[in-house]
């Protein structure tokens, strides 16, 4: 049976990226990863999907007129590449409900912070400030809200008492790179079941 | 030198209260409750009070022409009674802002959900509807907000996929009722560090 294909999307870094090229080689993660797609041409993500001779997309935002229109160019890279799945991997846009509804229960996302708290851009600062001990790690369907929809996996992170924002968002990234492949796996080789809010992989 | 004396404030079924109970009479809390206070003549809390030989002093709210009126009467037990600390164990009213600055950093509440995710007076049931795969319990200051002030500790608390609200709070107390006597015991023999909204206990 050949493996599950998925789409990676990316605009920074792609540490997150880099775990997945791991996971797939290990074989911890049975799939193939047949695009990366960035909005940012100066995505360090582009640099280690090549390295992992992993075709690359940038679609540059400035070039279409609407959100939709990009969410169009975006859906038929991931046609054109087979993907059963598209990850969400520091990928700094949010999606038009065209494109969430197109792949409803097919689109995942990773967030810095145990969900609803800490939504948003600065996850670990916003948790570091607001003095939580515990924060952590959420693997969660896309909808069209940011950071809302169905959570399917979440593992908490202590914060230390002498943590800055690196030191803590370097501990939530390990837990990251290790979460989000196992949850990739899971929706790939389970059923994801969904009841208004509450989703399980089983 | 003598232990230092707490109040706990009590609405309902007094589990905390019991726990609390439990640790001073194993001195894993070096403490003496010098009285239990309740707003509702009913509450379990009462009895489990009587039982434990603690004073207790019931306060009916409609005896009071405002809220502040009924917290200067409760002020008046607490001094009279020579505690340090107020602890609120299922106590369900909102202080005045007159009384939480006069107890500044000398009141301490137990929620079960890992604040700021779900406060309010359901703690477990919106953390299961809401469909988080991680809730907790958090020990916090109380400010004049409800469920706001620092967060002194936390712990997660796993929701599984078959958890009722019944059987979600079932875990959420057990550690509740370990961690409440460890936070009071911390508050009393260690200093309260608040620097803006983190607070830590040396």
């Amino acid at each position: 049976m050949p493996v599950p294909a998925i789409a990676v999307c990316c605009s920074g870094q792609g540490t997150n990226l880099q775990a997945i090229i791991e996971a797939v080689r290990s074989r911890r993660l049975r799939a193939r990863i047949s695009v990366v797609v960035s909005d940012n041409p100066r995505a360090v993500a582009i640099l280690r999907a090549r390295a992992a001779r992993i075709p690359t997309v940038v679609i540059d935002p400035r070039r279409f007129s609407s959100k939709e229109a990009f969410d169009r160019s975006l859906s038929r890279i991931v046609e054109a590449s087979g993907a059963k799945l598209i990850v969400l991997a520091g990928f700094m846009r949010i999606l038009s409900g065209w494109f969430v509804r197109r792949y409803a229960r097919r689109i995942l996302n990773i967030h810095p912070a145990l969900l609803p708290s800490f939504p948003g851009c600065h996850g670990a600062r916003d948790a570091l400030r607001h003095g939580v001990k515990v924060t952590g790690v959420t693997v969660h369907l896309v909808d069209s809200k940011v950071d809302h929809g169905p959570v399917l996996l979440q593992e908490p992170v202590p914060v230390m008492e002498g943590d800055t924002e690196e030191t803590l968002l370097a501990r939530i990234h390990r837990v990251e790179h290790r979460l989000y492949p196992r949850a990739i796996q899971r929706v790939l080789s389970g059923r994801v079941k969904v009841a208004g809010r509450r989703a399980f992989i089983r």
